[in-house]
Formats: structure tokens, C-alpha cells, sequence
């Protein structure tokens, strides 16, 4: 059979940068510390090409995708990370003529949350993670590799909150009252989503679970599948008593990230990008940046 | 050539209830009382398929399409509806083996708002338009229209506001004074979006710019693309003065349906649907109905 | 604490079709005959709300919600269906004000597929289920059940077929010749997506795989993932010696369900919805029908 | 009132590198030089905060959008890329504390298309459009373009062609005869989305029709609405007689660049992503490429 994707191309040197598939779903079963978690992940997977070649050989990406995720209810693997680092190790070989393989997924993912002991229950977030593998030399394939999550929370609006203050006093005047003046105020609040990724060099690891409580622990309030009645209330108040502004939540996630990531080498990389879906607007705000961990330890004056 | 639609089909006795396209993109200028409107909408049309009929000849859906809404920057039609329904009528007069003929669009709608006159600005909502011809007999068709819109708006809960109020009071006890009753205690907010449908019997028409006005009208507040600083505040307090849970707002959109619409007959069919985006919650809380006016004019004991 | 729910709403004799939840994902364990499968299944619940109530009391909801779907990975349930079921029934203890309870969820399911023996790879599939429980006296509760599933195959059109093999023919007159008759000539093909309902009485069950194979029976071929080189050729083929339109699709579906589900009652619902993206257009095809099975069995003359 | 915004922020030294809005919808009506058109295009604004800054003046955003689209119904803007520039450029005078501005805006586009002159109607394309401006000293900003469009066409693959021809030709002895080696052959063909971004300095501008035109002729066939019985015949031909691999469709259209924009300068950027939804997967196979016109005039070696 004539092996079409061998043949030249119709143009010279014209070499790409990126060929391959998209939307491929599977079960992934991944083993945590804990217990065992089952993953619909959607895998994205391509390689370059070389300009001496018509075609990239696809079907060895769905075969690969097949071998390294099919069996995994037999065979856990360790993370959704560490089977994109298999996967963009492996395109390489069956791909000789490449030299760079880039994998990317995403998933939802199911982390017991709740507001007391007694209102557990499973909540979605969503995981990402990124891995490429480039042939530095005929013997020798660095990787590098991204873990990412997204959580959804709340943000109470701090400005909205203050005209708010201003304009009741003048109504209702005891507000001034100075026993009344760490009273939450009314403001706008929303669903706010973050999501932070680690940028991570070869041999460091990251939690994921820790990621999203990096995230949750920067927003007005996490929220929750199960609230009671008195349960909502403790909610609102939480977030009212840390009302935040999409960059707050921003510079708070990325403040706290040396203390949460203490080992981590200062040249890991972090992106970040939260959207608060606002109640007053039918439009969204949003922030984002993209710094490494050592700036955030010290900070360029 | 061969026409294979015509041709019989292998099954006998299976005649089918729609065939047709859908996701047809086309710009469509519409002359309203006050200016001209070009919508970006998108168009599904099928018509049923006789049993003795293999295909349906469907490229006279795309013809037919093309001649009602590509020259309405020449010729503007009234509105969405008037088009979906002169396309369902000619669609009967073009596959003459069909007996009744769906025409469904749908369409961003912009339309100025403002907190004061001098913050109005475009706002987007979302209109839905659908028309069904029915073959009566070989010398006459019917035809039933559907009109609805969407709008984005701001709910807050009253029932969070209430236990947030008896917690509050117990760490502020001054809350109790009765000058304070009335103060807007804080709770969630969050988007809610609202879509009302109403059915009409041929002859009747009705403003799509009524319809928002009614969903606005309903939510605990309308939301708006341009706020000042103390305008975030307006909004926020007319919002909580307006605490709504999605039930509220779907009795009082239907409650208010007869006073708005007086002239409209009882047997115009209402459909209402409302989601508010949570933000205590990842999830959307979500109310629907559907009865007739004149139901609404004296609800059944 | 002052239950707000539980008020009377601001408006007489207003009771509401539908109030609940949607968009709660969970991952949800189901014991197949032959393996444990977890699915990210997405809900939504609702029941209806009498009009001497202000609101529904939500939060039972996601507690009944976490109580059924949580803990499947102890408990694992039979299927989506029966997990709908659950849910729907005890919907109505939980609100013992409701008449009617709703629940509707959706996941992506995985089966194994191939060409052949060596090239069998996990394929994504949709599940859908519904639920809806019906208090028919104090004492006793009725169930609806619906269980369908949508796949994507490949679809070519028998028409571009015919009228390509006329144009052929002039260019190439050997065409005409008998030993070439049954020769596969060149047309559109494109995804299909093609979903099955069924609707089912108490008592009934219907197992998913089946109605998965009913779909990829009545489309130009099924798709694989893995296709090495030849085998892309024999799904080609294998397409083009079926050529169908979304209309042979809807009907081969159909008349093939009587011989499919023998032992099911003729009372069974049945609904379709085929689309084929089409290659030569922007837009899609579409044809959709609801009939029940004895109308299949003995369609009417 | 507070300026809560300008207040100083909780960390010390953390500029931001993006605050802004997305999802504002607006009708951006734009001069062409034959016509009028409106479309509907949906924007994202941004700039960069400084880390003595806690919040970004948002409603500064929502005022400029307003001022800048909303009354081009009066006065029309050039193209969807100048209303980014001139956008961009005033986010940097009314946000005195930032250094650099980002507008991306997006929209559908229709498009006059028809395979023959008595078959003519409006197709849908998608316009991207993006300015970033830069503060490069007081008196001083750079702006650096971005426009690009997407088009739908039809991919028929060259690789289950060639073994498609192998194994007929088994089956059909007379398909080996030299009269009929021109014969097109039965292959998959599908869906292919191709879009086309050029990055432009200062001072030179691109069409957007000669973008689309490049993308169209790089696909095996362009598609069209209207299509009668034999002109599907004509697309499939056509599509048969040019079959392509994304890689093909991407190097056509590479290659193709520099005679049909002549006059651009060598640093134009180029971004390519063609993704092909393949009728024979359940998934999308696609490539992506990035370079600079002059690398497309002489490439290297």
C-alpha cells in the first residue's frame, strides 16, 4: 500500500509547527494517595512535521492514546499530568521525523467540600495539564509539563459595598453608630472562576488538591453544593467580610503561592486568570497574569 | 438527471415528522418604528416527508432562505417573526408533498438602557422567533407564531437575607432598633436570565421590546452596562429592596402579563423559563411554566 | 430561623409547573454486567410548586443528590436510569407539597470499538435519562422513565452519488461499463449524530448498548478511532455501498427497532434525532420523528 | 464618595498584567467600500494595573465601548480592526496608570458565495480582530494589529483515496485501464474550519475579503448554501480533484500568502489553524503554524 503521508510535499521547506488530533475523550482512572478517581478527560495531542513530509501518521496518535488510557482501569496512573508526560514522551518515538510532541487534557474533577462535617458532599472543578516533550539531542528528550485547575467561588464587589455604606448612613443615620462599623454591607456578589496553572520543570510534582484550595483560599468564599438555611447566611457573610475585586483575588492567590509551594524551585512558572461572572453587568470582568514563582518571593521593586 | 428524493423509499408506510436544516447564519435587517435593525439570526426550517417520498428537497430550503432574508438590506422586513413566518408559508408552496412547515430563528438584539439618561448605552438581549404553516386543506394554511426574548437581570435572595438579618442582629444588637427595619440586609446575588415565549394566533402581534420591559420588570433589579461609581450602589440597593427567589420572579412576570398586555386574547399560550446563575452555589437555580393569558386573567380556584 | 420558603408567595393561585436545580455534575458509579463503569453524569431536578408557596426548598435537592450519587463508588447503581428513578421518587418524600418530580441527567459513555479484533479502542458515546414521578394518590406514585443515547457514525449522500456517476460517465465513458455498475463513486460524506429515546412504562428496562447499536445499524457505516492505513479505505467503502440520507438513517433506525426490541410493549415511545454535519454546506441536516413501537410494528396504511 | 479602586492595594509590588471586560456584546456597523454592514461583534478590553493600584476603573471601559460603537449607525467605523485601534489607543488616555491596552473583538461576517452567478447568497465567515497599544514614553504610543477571519470548507482526504483505489481496483480489474486513471476515487471528505490571522505594524492594512478568498483557495473545495442537484456533483468533483491533508490546506495556504499580499511587509506575522472534522473519527484532526511573511517568501533553508 502507497504510503501517502511519506510522500514530499508540494512545497518546499515548509516545515510546521503543530499536527495532530483534538477531542479525543476517554476514561482515565488515576490512583490518589486516598482513592481511586475516574476521570472523562479530552485529550489534544500533535507533533511537528518536517518539511521534507506530505503527512503526519495519525493513527499512531489514537493508538498511543489508546494503549497509555484504556487500560487504566486495570492499570491506575499516578495523575492526569503524568499520562500526558507518558503520551508526549512516547509521540516522540513513534513519530520519529518529530522533534517536539505537545499533549494537552482537561477534565472535570470531584473533590469532597462542604460547610460543616455534616453537609459533605462531592463538588465539580475542572483539572488541566500540559505536557511537551522535545528531542534535545538523538539520545536525550527534556519535558516540560503544566498543571492547572479551576475553581468556582464567590466575590463580594469592595467598591459597591462602600457607596452602599455612604448612601444608607445618609438614610438610615445610626448606621454611623460605632458599634455598627464592621457591619457587612450590602453589595454586588457573583460566581467567580479561577484558574491557576503551574508551569513545572522535570522531577517536581504539584497537588492538585492543593492548587484548587490555593484558589478557593483567595476568593470572597468558596461556595457549596449543600447550604441549609443558616448555612447561606454564614456564606454571605464570609463573603462580606472579604469583599474582593477580581484583581484582589488575583494579587491574594498569587501572594499566597510561596507559602503553599514552599519547595518548589523559583523558576517554575504561574499563570493565572479569574473571571467574575458579575450580578450587575451582563458582562464579564476579568484579570490575568503570568509571572514565575521567585518574582512572587521577591518581588522586582 | 435522476432525482433520488423522489424515488420511493425502502421502508414502507414511514412517513416522517421533520426533516430540514438548521444553523443557517444570515444578516437580517428589520425596520423598526424607530430605526432599522440588522440581526445577526440564525434560522432552523424543516417540513414533514410523506411516506411515498425518499427525500426531502432540501436545497429549496437554502433557495428560499436566500430570497426572504439576504435582500432585507434593500427591502427590511417587520421583524424576526413576520420573516420566520412568511418563510414557513412559501415553504408549503415549495415542497408541495408537505403538510405542515416549521420555521424557528433566533437572534442577539440590542437595545439602549441606562441607570440615567446620561449612562444609556447598547444593551445585548437575545430573541427567539418561531412559525409553524399547517396545510388545512389544498386552498388554505394556517399558521401559529411564537415571540419571546431574553434578558439578563440581578435576583437577590430573600431568604438568605433573613437569616442573615437574625445573625447579624445578634452580633449587632443596634439592628434591632426600629429605625433600622427597613435596612437592606445582605444576601447572595447573582444573574438571572429570563425568557418569555408567548403564542399567537394569527393576526396578533406583540413587541418584542414589551416583552423585555416585563422580564425586567420582574427580577429584583435590571442590569446595565455603564455604572459610576454610585450607580453600583443604585443598583445594589434596588436589587436587595427587591429580594427574589426564581419562583418571585416567574409569579410576578406572569402576574403582570394581563395589565401589560390587555388586548391580547386568552388563548395566547405563555412560556416562561428563569435560571439565576448562583453565586452560593456552582449550580443554576431554575423555575419553568407554561399556561394560557386568560388563565393568568382569573387563575383557576 | 424564619422559613421563607415557606411562606405565601405575593400572588394567589399561582402554582409553578417546575422549580429546581440544573448543571449538578457528579460522578456517578454504574455496575455493568460485565465491569464497573464511572460516568461524570450532569443533573438536573425539579418539581413542581403548589400556589400556597413561596418557594421550594432547594437544599433537599443537593442533599438527595449527594445521598443517591456520592457514594456509588461503594454502592454502585445499575445504571443512569435507576439512578434517575431513585431520584425522582424520593424527590416527592422530600417535598411533600409536590405532585410531580423531574429528573433529567446526561454523561459522556465510553464502549469498546474496532474494525477489527487489533484495533479496538474506547469510543465516546452521550448518555441522556429521565425520570419523572408522578403522586397519583397519597398512597401511590407513578414513574416515567426514558432512556436514550446518541452516537456519531458517517453518513454519504446517495443523490451528489447518482449525479456524480452521470457526470463521471461523460468524462469517462469506460464508467458505463457493466463489470463497473456496483463501482463506489465519489459523493459528500460527513459526521452524523443520531440520538434514540425511548420511553418506557414501569417494569421495563432497555439496555444502552442496544440502542447504540441500533444507531451505528442504520448509518452509512460507523466511525472508529484507530484506522491504520487500509482500513480507512474499508470504512470508505463500506459508507459508500450504504449511502444515506438523514432521512434513510431516520427511517432504517426506526423500522429496524421492532426486530431490535422484541419483548418490549408496543406503548413504548420513540423518539429520533439525526443530524449530519454536512462537508458541502455550513450548515447542518436534520430530521427528527416521535412514534410509539406498535406504530412501527404495524405502521398505519 | 471613596475611591476604592485608587486606594493602595493589600501586596506590595504586584502589577497585574490584564484587567479588563469580555462578553460585551455590541452592533459595530462598518463602511465597506461597496456597502454597509452591521455586525455583531463581541469585545474584550483590557489593561495592565500597576502595583500601587487596587482595582482598575472599569466602568471607564463600558463608557468607551459605548462611545466608540454604539452610535456607528451614525457613523460608521472603517473595519472591526479600526474600532480595536482607536479603542485601544483611548483605553491608554482613560486609564492614565496603565502601559499597554488589549482589544480583541470577534463577530460573524457574511459574504456573498455562490458556485455559479444564478446561485448567489450570503455565507457566513467569523472576523477576529485585535489592538494591543502601548505607552512607549509620555508622548508616545505604538500599536501593533491584528486581523483575521475563518472560513468553512470541505477537506477530501488523499490517503484512504489512494488505498481505496488499491483495493477497487482489486474488485474492478477495469479501473486499472489508462483511460480511467484521472477517474476521482471514493475518499472521506469533511468539514474543514481554517482561519487566518496576520499581524500588522502600523500604517498597513489587509482586506479581509483577500483573507478569506486565500483560506477558501487553500481547501479542496469551498462550500456553498445553495446547491442544486448537479452542482453537488460539482463541489464533490471539485473536492476529489484537490484532495488535502490539514497539512496540505495549511501549506497551500502558507504558500500562497506571498503572491496574493505582495505589497506586505517581511515581519507580518502569520497564524494558521485548520482543523478538519473528520467524518471517519469521532474526533478533529488539525495543525497549527505560526511565522513571518518574509520567512514565506524565502524560506530557510
Amino acid at each position: 500500500v502507497k504510503d501517502v503521508h511519506a510522500m514530499a510535499p508540494a512545497h518546499e521547506r515548509l516545515e510546521l509547527h503543530r499536527v495532530g488530533v483534538r477531542g479525543v475523550k476517554k476514561p482515565l482512572v488515576v490512583q490518589r494517595p486516598d482513592r481511586t478517581v475516574t476521570l472523562t478527560a479530552s485529550f489534544a495531542v500533535a507533533v511537528d512535521l518536517p518539511s521534507t513530509r506530505k503527512g503526519s501518521d495519525l493513527s499512531r496518535n489514537a493508538e498511543l492514546l489508546a494503549e497509555v488510557v484504556d487500560w487504566t482501569a486495570q492499570r491506575p496512573v499516578e495523575s492526569l499530568e503524568s499520562a500526558c508526560s507518558t503520551i508526549a514522551r512516547e509521540l516522540l518515538v513513534r513519530h520519529p521525523y518529530a522533534n517536539d510532541a505537545e499533549v494537552r487534557a482537561e477534565a472535570d474533577y470531584f473533590a469532597p467540600r462542604g460547610i460543616s462535617l455534616n453537609r459533605q458532599s462531592l463538588e465539580d472543578f475542572r483539572l488541566y495539564a500540559e505536557a511537551v516533550a522535545r528531542r534535545e539531542s538523538p539520545a536525550a528528550i527534556s519535558l516540560a509539563r503544566t498543571i492547572g485547575a479551576e475553581a468556582v467561588g464567590m466575590t463580594a464587589c469592595p467598591c459597591a459595598m462602600e457607596t452602599a455604606r455612604e448612601k444608607l448612613t445618609r438614610e438610615f443615620p445610626l448606621l454611623a453608630d460605632p458599634s455598627l462599623k464592621d457591619l457587612p454591607i450590602v453589595t454586588h456578589n457573583q460566581r467567580n472562576r479561577t484558574r491557576l496553572d503551574l508551569e513545572l520543570p522535570e522531577g517536581v510534582d504539584v497537588e492538585v488538591d492543593e492548587i484548587l484550595s490555593a484558589i478557593e483560599g483567595a476568593q470572597s468564599s468558596p461556595t457549596y453544593a449543600i447550604l441549609k438555611r443558616g448555612d447561606e447566611a454564614d456564606v454571605v457573610l464570609t463573603a462580606h467580610r472579604h469583599p474582593k475585586f477580581v484583581e484582589d483575588v488575583m494579587r491574594d492567590l498569587l501572594a499566597s503561592l510561596p507559602a503553599r509551594f514552599p519547595t518548589l524551585p523559583d523558576a517554575v512558572g504561574v499563570r493565572v486568570v479569574t473571571v467574575s461572572e458579575e450580578s450587575i453587568h451582563k458582562y464579564d470582568v476579568t484579570s490575568s497574569h503570568r509571572t514565575v514563582l521567585g518574582d512572587l518571593r521577591s518581588p522586582p521593586a
